[in-house]
């Protein structure tokens, strides 16, 4: 017999697919925006925030809504609270975006220095990967492969360093470039976030269906 | 007549002023490693990080206990939902601290670039004050002081500013100084996250004492 939880637990997960597809869908939009060199694309990613934003406050209120009135306990309860927490890296995400498209205004207004935007832009598929993959992991109840999401963190980490080690010696040679290569050293450093926050939402699914809890070196397997 | 429940919810209260204490802790440590040029300093806040994860695991469970075997509702559960924000922000906050402890590090491995020293100190003392004004509003139910925190953050965000402004134009004059001065940006840019969280507990303190909702721009007073 299906229980009245069941339901909404499932509604709880379809609006945070819904969320995470506004995730991927801003992430696209500035990486389009900055490979493009098409400042337009950045204006939509205000409005998708405005719908992250939408989605984070109602997620919150489901869950309230399902601890007042269902008492869930055990693996429910445990999968109430991971979504509270994947709620948070979500928006979080959407925050990242944002910063991107300003970080990615200033760089397109300024003389190009295109050396880093391949790593950029490996940088931004990766995060995209782990993205749709740690949500995927969620809705499937997918441990393993949320095990696989978090080494997908070492890539964006690598990439990270390579951009900023070669933006730091492109400012050294070029000084007329010291902004823009800024722009490129920051955009990465959002991107990275990007990929911490997937990360987290990799562990809160490894907790959710198994209780056993990844943070701070804590070990799977 | 106490219930049961006040006195789990105090003890909560009393682990989230022990972890906001070594997040206060790590922040100053970091801070005088970096203004004393004693890079002994920064191997501290490793141990104090660690204290801070431990917190972090913790609180989780008194929370997830709470939940399960009290079943709250209304403002009992808003403050254990707020918790559980809360205790994110600061173990975040203690993952900062680790971040500047190694830009730090770099920084006092290179020749001094001492001309933003000041504002990021003004930075650290001003995101010391939001930590524990926030906590202190968190304890004490004291929703109008947890308004002045969310103002604080300009403050921080102006200083942010001007570190990154003063860097750039370093950077351009002097190429030798541009990684000493990129360390200092990171920092900044650190120390401006660590306001963010302060302000998303005092947000939380708004919720949980008033149940509105300010974050994205929802309107309080």
């Amino acid at each position: 017999m299906e229980r009245a939880i069941d339901t909404q637990l499932e509604d709880l997960k379809k609006v945070i697919l819904v969320m995470g597809g506004h995730v991927e869908k801003a992430l696209a939009q500035v990486t389009a925006a900055l490979l493009s060199r098409d400042v337009n694309l950045f204006a939509d990613v205000h409005e998708i925030e405005k719908r992250i934003n939408e989605d984070h406050v109602r997620v919150d209120n489901m869950c309230m809504n399902l601890l007042a009135k269902q008492g869930p306990v055990a693996k429910d309860l445990r999968l109430i609270i991971s979504v509270l927490k994947i709620n948070n890296d979500l928006e979080r995400m959407g925050d990242q975006s944002v910063n991107i498209s300003y970080s990615g205004k200033d760089y397109l207004g300024r003389k190009p220095v295109q050396q880093q935007l391949n790593d950029i832009q490996r940088m931004s598929e990766c995060a995209g990967r782990m993205v749709k993959g740690s949500l995927d992991c969620f809705v499937r109840g997918d441990v393993e492969e949320a095990k696989k999401i978090l080494l997908m963190d070492d890539e964006i980490d690598a990439l990270k360093n390579k951009v900023f080690k070669d933006s730091i010696a492109h400012m050294k040679a070029h000084s007329d470039d010291v902004e823009a290569s800024m722009d490129l050293i920051l955009i990465a450093r959002n991107l990275e976030r990007l990929g911490d926050h997937a990360t987290n939402i990799a562990e809160d699914v490894i907790f959710a269906f198994t209780g056993k809890d990844v943070r701070h070196g804590g070990k799977f397997g």
